[in-house]
């Protein structure tokens, strides 16, 4: 057959401060020929999520930094179209890192591997609810944050993909939940939507004064997606024997000059702790999160939401949505249709 | 009798940045009658403590700020000369709230309560190795830092009261320990008289880059006092689910604009943590960590150092000593002779 066109983004220069298209070439390439034990995905759905702008960095993180000229990785879905490996076969859809492509050949095996899906599941979920984003909200609130009943637990990032996920267990946990995000429209998804009890506009509201507010015998636990100033606020209004769940810190991921939280000692006045964690460090137990996610979103206890783009030609703005905050839930971005 | 003339020194603004004599002003006011379960206590040795700095802001932190115009607050040994009081004799010796004064008129109740000592104990050594400084090494090091054979160790502010101490008991744990003081002079105390693996000399050395020569496997626990830059240097270098004991910042209390660590960062990528304590919470168990540390001095494992300046009027520069880190070991004052 004549070999198929691959349209690719590869990463020709580390960002500064915000990742932009500066960042990434456009190239088309053939797709080589399948070797013993390798197939071809086809990719349908990208996912983006802001851990991949620590990756861009030159320092290694918990994988290895993308090396200049390599495909712009990313973890997504996509359909089997070819195959020299017993293990994928053609028609199969699968989840794995196949980058910023449209196609890509793998023996399966990669910082993002790749896995056969159930069939019949809609092919969004995996990168969403049932994807990074919903298994860190899972493993940060019920394992790390170690949530008791009653507790006040804020969560900032509290709209995205992993927040609102996070929010919605702290809630089912019984807990009172304060979710902080950006604009009324998403505030008011929180309370509405979400169910949360109060949110947060950080972009028009005092945070610290509401923080006050909202909890005034201070925050037991913050899950904390965003760091910068926000991070400060709660810090100043942590309870007595609190915790801070370091799950991200988006503020600091596009500049090379992060502040660092000013408040940090008053982690001494509070006996309080802040606990970083790595999602993959919970692997083992991914099926156990799912089966209960499954459990909760069948039953109307955990909403989610997607945003989904169209077009590889428009993956790098895309990306940059999530850290401007203009996404809507999980940002998707739709790369081509299944073929079966 | 004549009224005893008490000279005090009261906090009469409350620093910006550095703590100096500008903010004190030195009185004499006579002592008064005792009523019914008061007693009377002359001043001979006064402790200087960091976090004396923070209670004289005006936020409160775990105790009540000073106010403006009470006697400036500090942990003395001093003697019983009068007493109204069954508990309190003349000529008990006697460690408590006294402050920056001569004498002082209490009921034993008070921000640092009363307690008589017990007999023959040199006069030094309660504020010292068995006062708040060595307490506060043994509960961080034993039970925050939960520290296990063979981890390495890093403490900042090791030359200092607290910080040798934390060395020592690191080292009886089995743990490779690494000192990090100011100068080269307490650097070679810290390797020599204190019997640490390693010293950095922050004020000369290249701390990043020792700390990867002494740490090549990253750093498991880390005791800081003193914050500000060094954190950062040591979060870059921290191991995989490594632990920052925060104990102190002392480089943080004398300015306004704390910087915060830029590399917090690190606790997610390396899963690891940051615990903030008090020693305070430990009060029922000081006699258990008394008990263990006369042991271990009496057998010369632990070994102390004080550093005693002379004259209540000397007391606010007594008190910079520690923030400039010009003290060797534990920084007293001596106001005056026992009477018996």
């Amino acid at each position: 057959m004549t070999a198929l066109i691959n349209r690719q983004w590869v990463m020709t220069s580390r960002p500064e401060n915000m990742v932009s298209r500066e960042n990434f070439t456009f190239q088309e390439v053939p797709v080589p020929e399948l070797n013993d034990g390798e197939f071809l995905v086809k990719s349908i759905y990208m996912s983006f999520d802001p851990t991949l702008r620590a990756w861009m960095n030159e320092r290694d993180t918990y994988v290895k930094a993308i090396a200049i000229g390599e495909v712009m990785r990313c973890n997504s879905v996509g359909e089997v179209i070819a195959s020299k490996n017993d293990k994928f076969k053609i028609g199969d859809k699968v989840m794995g890192g196949i980058g910023w492509q449209d196609y890509c050949v793998t023996t399966g095996a990669n910082i993002l591997p790749f896995q056969v899906l159930p069939k019949g599941v809609p092919l969004t979920m995996p990168l969403s609810i049932f994807g990074i984003t919903g298994l860190t909200a899972y493993f940060g609130m019920l394992e790390v944050a170690d949530l008791k009943e009653g507790q006040t637990v804020v969560v900032s990032g509290a709209a995205g993909a992993t927040g609102s996920v996070a929010c919605q267990i702290a809630k089912l946990k019984g807990c009172k939940v304060i979710g902080i995000a950006g604009g009324p429209e998403k505030c008011k998804n929180l309370t509405e939507f979400f169910g949360l009890d109060h949110a947060i506009d950080y972009k028009n509201d005092n945070v610290k004064a509401k923080l006050r507010e909202y909890c005034p015998n201070g925050v037991d636990r913050y899950f904390d997606n965003v760091g910068g100033p926000i991070l400060d606020n709660v810090l100043d209004q942590i309870a007595m024997h609190g915790k801070v769940v370091l799950c991200g810190a988006i503020s600091d991921y596009n500049t090379d000059n992060p502040s660092g939280p000013k408040s940090y000692t008053r982690l001494i006045v509070m006996r309080a702790s802040m606990q970083g964690f790595i999602i993959l460090d919970y692997a083992k137990r991914f099926p156990e999160a799912i089966s209960a996610l499954t459990h909760w979103v069948q039953e109307g206890k955990v909403k989610y939401q997607e945003d989904v783009q169209d077009g590889l030609e428009n993956a790098p703005e895309a990306f940059q949505r999530i850290f401007t905050g203009k996404n809507h839930g999980k940002q998707l971005l739709k790369v081509a249709d299944p073929t079966t």
